[in-house]
């Protein structure tokens, strides 16, 4: 049996405490003998800082780059609002989407029926909702140059940051999304402001090329990011696969993901080329939820983001869908059942710790 | 008494028949001597582009300068999708904003309490929801250079466009977000994503030193916005003011608007700097809605956001409060007497035309 290098960042805040729960479950697919993980840890965002005053060093980027799929927690929490900006905990999430070329982010947002109530939308909005956001991750204004504040003199400061598309990157993340929707409803909602800019005029053009020589068999409709927000506000189920910019894609995957009432709940990929040789390719899984300091160290977090990241990686680094399918069963079959972290309970019932949401979802293994 | 210049720009779609019903109102105001508004006529957008082949002609964006106010339709439609991108539609308005200066756009999000069923969110989350968007409308990418695409050979082009903000900017709008809350609930939440953006580091910087310098009284916050945006769908009543940029602006805009379930009611303003001598600033008025190319001509649209947006031009521009009060009353009041438009209508009942519903205002009035 091949041997599987995961690197493990748990990052800050709840990141360490939901991490132990994927530890937990990676512990019992080994002892079961389904398949053999290596796992290994590294320092990232504040606790990187605090340990080295980076980011992420040089030796865990390393690791990183050796690893067969990154799993990673959350960054950042008030501590560090001062730090410099260089060294700021994001950067050592979007460095390792830049220097990884992880360009693809599947966000999906599914409403799991037990939690439909837990929306602010009304039931018949959201339940049943399951569209897939498709996000360009290592373009566009996070990384274009230049970035930059200069100071003017009087007092003046002036800001820039250089949102940068070239077509291959359009088409790179137009064929993920694509073939995501052949697996799913057959249908692409591509959304971009080619009202106002010049990056969404390429997108638009690269989407509808890339549509018509490679997938007329799937829907591709177009959108302006603005309205497109507002329909997913309004009856987000018209949706299937959302293709978008870094920028948009991450407004838009966190309206989405507040919508299905779940926020605690929903993962994410970032997943870099195949490579022709290998046809491996670079991954990193994390939650969508943030580092939550409020709660951080108190066993209050809900683990199930965490865990169906570890799921994602199942499936989309391991080619074990069977068991990621098992592992999603085993998340619905444990709400089904009435088990509720803080988050997602409903008043009047006692909440489940992180421990105890993760032991019960492997109990159902 | 006085006489204020208007210039009415009804534009494409929907535009000149929701313009009609605000002519009406002018009429009659000027036939009861309440005050003496002056009309001129101009043509923006497709209908622009149909005439002159522009989005708008220098006569008309002379016009605009010499107004007091201007009162604005709504352009676009798919008839254009294919006209050049520097006369489309939109590149009229953008003009209009860009030229005249028009740096401070407030957008209202108001939940009719006649109309909270209409909202994909649940009644208790929205009912009596009242907050203000002021968007910076003037600068960051919507008008930055380099704004390009260019041809790389190989089939490849790359599009580059650029968010610029200098500390003035930040200053200026923040201060119109300041003043509206002293008259509100005293509360301004800054939005901008300044973990990834050097815009968002300097727009936080100078709100802060705004804040501290000059309105300590009022409460400011800073959210990053694509939580921001998550609050937004999943408590919007915690906000009051909220100031944020172009791009965001756009977004967070019409997500608050599609919260309220009364898009075709919503108003919006864009207004200049003071002049230090006449006291003036430019001013134009719009509906947050579309052309809604679907529904012209047919007398089905809802002309309340266009009323509602010369509303407030009296307020803002001719210090007639009293009177824009009353306009809001008669919209409230008929509202409430039952009166619909099909895109706020409930099953079963028969929607009232354009006229018929601008007509039900003015008898209120
Ligand atoms: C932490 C931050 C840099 C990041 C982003 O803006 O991409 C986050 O919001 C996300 O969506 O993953
Ligand atoms: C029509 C378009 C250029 C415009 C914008 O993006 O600003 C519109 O969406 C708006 O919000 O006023």
């Amino acid at each position: 049996m091949a041997t599987h290098k995961l690197l493990l960042l748990p990052g800050d805040g709840i990141g360490p405490e939901v991490m132990g729960e994927v530890q937990r479950l990676i512990d019992w697919i080994n002892a079961q003998g389904i398949a053999k993980f290596e796992t290994e840890q590294g320092l990232v965002g504040g606790s990187a800082y605090d340990a080295h005053k980076v980011s992420i060093s040089e030796g865990d980027m390393d690791k990183a780059k050796a690893a067969d799929a990154i799993i990673f927690g959350a960054v950042g929490g008030p501590k560090w609002d001062s730090v410099p900006y260089e060294v700021r905990p994001e950067a050592g999430l979007l460095r390792l989407r830049k220097d990884l070329g992880l360009f693809a982010n599947l966000r999906p947002a599914v409403c799991y029926p037990a939690l439909a109530e837990a929306s602010s939308l009304k039931r018949e909005a959201v339940e049943g909702l399951d569209i897939m956001i498709v996000r360009e991750l290592t373009g566009g204004v996070y990384f274009g140059e230049p970035k930059t504040i200069t100071d003017l003199g009087n007092g003046q400061k002036r800001a820039i940051d250089t949102q940068v598309y070239d077509t291959y990157e359009i088409e790179r993340i137009g064929r993920v999304a694509f073939d995501l929707a052949r697996k799913r409803r057959n249908k692409v909602t591509s959304m971009e402001k080619r009202n106002v800019m010049k990056s969404g005029v390429l997108w638009n053009e690269v989407m509808t090329q890339v549509h018509a020589r490679e997938y007329k068999d799937v829907t591709l409709e177009h959108q302006l990011a603005d309205s497109g927000g507002m329909m997913l506000v309004k009856a987000p189920k018209q949706f299937d696969v959302i293709v978008t910019d870094n920028l948009f894609g991450d407004m838009l995957s966190d309206i989405a993901a507040m919508l299905t009432g779940s926020l605690g709940m929903l993962p994410s990929a970032s997943l870099g080329e195949v490579d022709a040789k290998t046809r491996k390719r670079r991954s990193l899984f994390e939650p969508v939820h943030g580092s939550a300091p409020d709660i951080a160290g108190k066993g209050l977090a809900n683990p199930i983001a965490m865990i169906s990241s570890f799921g994602m990686a199942l499936r989309y680094s391991f080619d074990m869908g069977d068991l990621a399918d098992k592992v999603d069963a085993a998340i619905a079959a444990v709400l089904a059942s009435g088990l509720r972290t803080a988050d997602i309970k409903s008043e009047g019932t006692t909440a489940a710790s992180t421990t105890q949401m993760g032991e019960a979802i492997l109990k159902e293994l």
